[in-house]
């Protein structure tokens, strides 16, 4: 008891917040001064658009902890509406403002952790300064003064210019509140978590919600006191609000103030202990660059568990145990209308972008048993490594059980398993809560055929080349399936047929097969294979060509 | 393609269903034939409740794969309504029994696969003979008498004898039709693979949903043609209907007659390939002894997952695949009325019997953040070893997400993950799905803290018997909360108040700390233990004690 510590925490949110917490629980006695620049802390950042969207009602139940609250649980001295402004690293202090008096102070520490977090971009379009009802969504005032806006506003139409998570979550709750909106996104996709594909099931969700979408334009400038949006295509959108959410950048002033490295994005880098250059100085949270757990490199995740999970690991490290952080998968998941879209893991461009052999497969299962109420189909991706079945990562889109299925996959990674382990996992089945053949089960035995090398396999975006070079495309489906739609230049034997009609089928060339799912054109292949033809099978059927295609046209 | 295999399938349902399509879609020249007693091939077992209770309405649903469709499809040649009578091991075939016709005729094989699946126990109490509306469940004919007796007789009241998880969602779908239900159970609770505190939880929600339950007590005899139902107890029960559901016994009597070995409940035994004692006789599904994942003893686990993967592994064994069956998990789950019900691994009752070292922990976490409507109090027992913090099992009890949690704790044994690493699974999070600290992850911290020493325990079923004794428990919840209920004997000090009132707090002995969940008490038990107390925390708070003790006297 006698080697009290004086630590300080700049910033009082999510990690910050849990520090706090967490080093008082294995410390009675240090000193642990808690600086935050705003009014609140540990409010429930992710619960911010809904709050606007009125799906939560009471804005109090935002507030995780009060200043008072927390500061007498946990004996912390609270300095809300402070301001570090600068690290002195030679003297162990920092100079604190107090934004309500403009007093500047010092603060000697033996121990620093930063937990600045993020702030969202804004870029210096022509007339951004002048847009009048323009809005970044990060904490509480941002989220009364869009609330406060629409209120009292009652804008009709809003243009939200970035369609990431936080994008479309805001699209969601400002079209449930009535109000018309337009995407405005640079890239050629939603979410690029996603893959172009997966994006696309979502798009058009969206679109059947109402919401308009551009990709693969910016904007231009802003006129009209924020009204008017030009694009760089020349398209002018008229905007009664704008909400800016084209992502955010780590906050690291003070870390680049003290001389500590920085990297990806200007995020803090820190070691698997979460220490800064200075071992005194830790940094936690959407502030800092992480390494990827799937492939090792460097990145940026600013997602809400790994700042909790970096609050901890900081305060059992300060108080002597041995724990570290060992990466992120980046798991993470929204709603979006109706629909719960979640990936895991590496996507499709990462693993192209980094040369990583990989196989993807595509499987449509039922939430649960088809035969019981509420079943709803998931469109889930894997990503494996062709030769050992290594999982890299999954996407996950259903009305619902898409969130149970990427949590499984996630946990499967950490657990070291591969596709050929899937189907050994004992996942909870009955009726109302999945099959006897959970889609993880699926997704695996699928993966695991083509490792074994039991089924060949080409991509919704390989096979229109193919087949517009002549090559034979057999759709296994029956006849009156094709009327909602069939891959150009498909020819028609449906699977029951096929073993009376091989005569139909060239043995001097490779066969491709296709159903709807996938599932068909596997026992095709199969059956093929087995009388000695060459084929492939069109991975995910019609189902995932098709919705990429709606896409692409979107 | 020139060595030809004959195989034999005993059993079209679940597992042989499985294996027969697997068999073909890994060989197309094999002689497949499929020999079911009943009519129906592959139907839906667990869906058989639902249709009784008219949630599933389509009967046809029920129907998996019809004869006609999965022969032509998988160029099977299936013999429904036909009986193996006798194995000839000696001369390796079979006699089948055509029921239609009465004729007997033999067959050769060079695989046999047995997947006879199981049997309702239907003891012989005297007057069982003579009950006209005895039912028992197992499969569509005995759905189709069910339902039709319901419609056709429209019984006020039945008698549900055993409460495993047949009997539970029988009794849910019998009060979904409106019919009263009591239930008449031997041992102290409902469904055995949850401990006796968790069965409580859901023993009070029947309750209130109006089901009488008896337990500890035992059928004696039927009389009026089943209409009365006489106890060991002298209790006499009156039923419109009996449905008994006291479990299933393995079907062994082919394998018994051909000499082969059975073990626990008479099941027939194999070898991690899934032979028995005869290398071309393979044995699945529910009819089978398997082995225990987490404590290696011999079981029986007839459900619908192992049937399904190990019909998968029989099929990849017979063509050579060099794939073995891991032993079970037992994961289960159940809707009961608004609750889901769900386990994986050793329950408490298992590891206290097998004496092993073991820790429990019960936590009540919100299903995803408590701010997003429609969150539900998880009640989520985790059992570990105490040392090495080695996973168990677990138990989750909630009207929503307990599947989701139970599913990623199955995965994390079955990837050796121990309770160290839970708080290291990066699980999807948005306010409508979990908190930024998952229930899971919150478990792993709660039994980290108890492996690392940082807190000690106490049980429900323990505090009585030492507050008895005079020992010191402080409720260290607000004076209002205890309006509604505290563990008799605790004296109220709020954890807010605990450091101004350390001086009520005796030093010279140990100290027990209660609070409604088991959080509060634990950041009391450190704040003490820091102070130097001696302290040890109620487990799960007032909650878990409450739910326990109500159960006891319902």
């Amino acid at each position: 008891m006698s080697n009290k510590k004086k630590i300080i925490i700049v910033g009082g949110v999510a990690g910050g917040a849990t520090a706090a917490a967490r080093l008082r629980r294995l410390n009675e006695q240090d000193e642990i001064i808690l600086v935050e620049r705003g009014e609140y802390i540990s409010f429930a950042n992710c619960g911010l658009p809904y709050y606007i969207g009125g799906v939560i009602t009471n804005r109090n139940k935002l507030l995780v902890q009060t200043v008072a609250g927390m500061s007498r649980r946990f004996k912390l001295d609270i300095r809300n509406l402070s301001e570090v402004t600068e690290i002195h690293r030679d003297r162990k202090s920092v100079s604190i403002r107090n934004l309500q008096t403009g007093e500047v102070y010092e603060e000697t520490y033996d121990k620093l952790i930063l937990s600045p977090g993020a702030n969202p971009i804004v870029p210096n379009w022509p007339g951004v300064n002048e847009a009048e009802a323009l809005f970044t969504l990060r904490n509480i005032p941002d989220t009364d003064r869009i609330k406060s806006y629409l209120d009292t506003n009652q804008p009709k139409h809003a243009v939200v210019i970035g369609g990431g998570f936080i994008g479309v979550e805001m699209i969601e709750n400002l079209v449930e509140r009535g109000v018309s909106v337009t995407l405005v996104e640079m890239a050629n996709q939603v979410m690029t978590p996603l893959d172009i594909e997966m994006a696309a099931i979502v798009q058009s969700h969206m679109k059947s919600h109402g919401v308009e979408m551009i990709f693969q334009d910016a904007v231009e400038k802003l006129s009209d006191n924020g009204k008017k949006v030009k694009l760089a295509s020349g398209k002018e959108l008229s905007a009664d609000m704008i909400i800016l959410a084209i992502g955010v950048q780590p906050e690291n002033k003070l870390a680049v103030q003290a001389g500590l490295a920085v990297g990806v994005r200007g995020a803090i880098q820190v070691n698997e202990y979460l220490q800064t250059e200075d071992p005194d100085i830790y940094a936690i949270g959407d502030a800092i660059e992480v390494v990827d757990y799937i492939n090792g490199q460097p990145t940026v995740v600013p997602l809400a568990w790994g700042a909790n999970r970096q609050g901890r690991i900081v305060a059992d490290r300060i108080n002597g145990q041995d724990v570290k952080f060992g990466g992120v998968l980046g798991t993470a998941i929204a709603k979006v209308f109706d629909l719960t879209v979640a990936t895991t893991g590496n996507n499709e461009k990462t693993l192209k972008r980094l040369e990583l052999p990989y196989q993807a497969i595509h499987i449509h299962p039922n939430s649960h048993a088809g035969y019981y109420p509420g079943a709803a189909v998931i469109s889930l991706k894997l990503l494996f490594e062709p030769v050992s079945g290594k999982i890299y990562g999954a996407q996950a889109i259903a009305a619902n059980g898409a969130d149970k299925r990427i949590d499984v996959i996630a946990t499967a990674i950490k657990g070291g398993l591969t596709v050929y382990d899937l189907p050994d996992l004992e996942l909870a089945y009955a009726p109302p809560y999945s099959s006897a053949k959970d889609p993880v089960n699926m997704a695996g035995y699928v993966a695991s055929n083509i490792v074994d090398g039991l089924v060949e396999i080409v991509q919704w975006h390989e096979i229109d080349e193919i087949v517009s070079k002549g090559e034979l495309l057999i759709d296994v489906r029956d006849a009156a399936e094709r009327e909602n739609g069939f891959i150009p230049g498909s020819i028609n034997i449906p699977l029951n047929d096929l073993r009376d009609r091989l005569d139909e089928v060239p043995m001097d060339r490779t066969i491709y097969v296709s159903c709807q799912v996938g599932l068909r054109g596997y026992l095709a292949a199969r059956i093929l294979t087995e009388h000695g033809y060459t084929v492939k099978n069109v991975d995910g059927g019609y189902r995932t060509y098709a919705a990429a295609f709606a896409s692409r046209k979107a």
